[in-house]
């Protein structure tokens, strides 16, 4: 598997993304082929689709003053992220914990990092569409069949820094199941499936960076991945609550108490 | 950046896992470079160290009864769970949440999937020793200065399937700090680090699989780290509870009732 990243011009509201990806792709001298995939990051998506909120014209709500205090964190700011997210579960220095389109995510996706300055950014409002449009837009303009992913950065419990996340797929198969399948000796798996788009995510968060560094697409070749044309929705990579490993046992009453 | 997985035979109780990697590099046809990085399962790594339990000679204790009936696992399998744990959380069908050598581990990291039929297999002792010993090992032998991780898989809060996470990492700086660099805007970050470590792990994991693959090695070159001398201890890529995100929330007492 190789791993491509592609330097950008400064993306802006507005901006025909699959021109600009082609365009960068062709710059860095590569030709695009079928079966690669195109990790884009989802801050410029994003600010393609014009989902940049001004900050100086949000008045905070008493919710988001509180929050914004526990938070450390401008109540302008925090306002938007109560508005965005779904679910808000509570915060730590930096960071609300929310959950927004089924992702458990730092700030509902809200940032302000790599956002014109005086605005926030907030997630595409949908990722599965966003990719599967990105897919089209290639299809059509060069003929190869690609896939795309829409990746954020995300943190993981008790790690310390980001890795990614692939908040909207199109192209190929997300999740592998290997349920029934067998191990070496024989042995059947009972639990065992694989968060592909996710693995991919990872690395492209590897290539991309998070500061000035203007590489918001990564090229992905030789993926051991299931390509397909059936549409993919971002809810077939989010586990029930009651199966988390996690959330299962934190949002559970007894769950100190068990033993 | 390029991943290639590397098939190997069957690793057993004792092996030389150096020689293995060398052999099997050597034998898919690849010259060992400076600046390699060499991801090892952890599986692998804790086979070749004898750290394998034979399940008949365990007997479960009052506490693995119970948490095994809840979780749906074998009580001998739980049993070790129980005493590899440093800490229980507790558990939902197939999977117990504890904490181990300060990682949130799925079982404590204890596993039946490619042990040897009737054993389960611990996670390394030392599994940041274990990446330095393959590192000094690989130098010693090839003169090559590679870094080394020992990777595992891991699922994420609410996201089906497992990624990879580093236990133990050699020769690269597994997380870099961006607080405090600018953006493309000149806007200074307050909170980013990345975890690079991790990242590598989850590419990796794509590529080894999770069942009769037989691929516990994979080959990273040109990947944008920093490569350095010091010892990295595995402590360095875990956060405080009150500053993660997930566990400052939800092991708050009043992580619900705070809005």
């Amino acid at each position: 598997m190789n791993l491509k990243g592609i330097k950008t011009r400064i993306i802006k509201v507005g901006d025909d993304l699959v021109k600009v990806i082609l365009e960068e792709i062709k710059h860095a001298g590569i030709e695009i082929e079928d079966q690669d995939i195109i990790v884009v990051s989802s801050k410029v998506v994003a600010l393609s689709e014009g989902r940049i909120v001004p900050l100086k014209e949000i008045k905070p709500s008493e919710k988001a003053l509180k929050l914004a205090e526990q938070c450390e964190l401008p109540p302008e700011f925090v306002e938007i992220v109560v508005r965005e997210a779904d679910v808000i579960y509570g915060g730590v220095k930096g960071a609300v914990l929310t959950l927004k389109n089924g992702v458990l995510q730092a700030n509902a996706g809200v940032d302000r990092s790599n956002a014109p300055p005086g605005y926030a950014i907030l997630l595409p409002k949908n990722p599965s569409e966003s990719a599967d449009k990105i897919r089209r837009g290639i299809l059509e303009r060069t003929g190869k069949k690609i896939a795309v992913i829409i990746a954020d950065s995300r943190v993981q419990p008790l790690r310390i820094g980001s890795t990614g996340v692939a908040l909207g797929v199109a192209g190929f198969e997300p999740v592998i199941d290997e349920r029934g399948k067998e191990d070496i000796y024989g042995w059947k798996l009972k639990h065992t499936r694989r968060a592909i788009a996710d693995c991919i995510a990872a690395a492209a968060e590897l290539i991309m960076g998070e500061r000035d560094e203007k590489v918001p697409i990564v090229l992905v070749r030789d993926a051991p991945v299931v390509f397909t044309d059936r549409k993919i929705d971002a809810s077939e990579m989010v586990i029930p609550i009651e199966e988390c490993m996690y959330m299962g046992v934190f949002t559970r009453s007894d769950a100190h108490c068990n033993l």
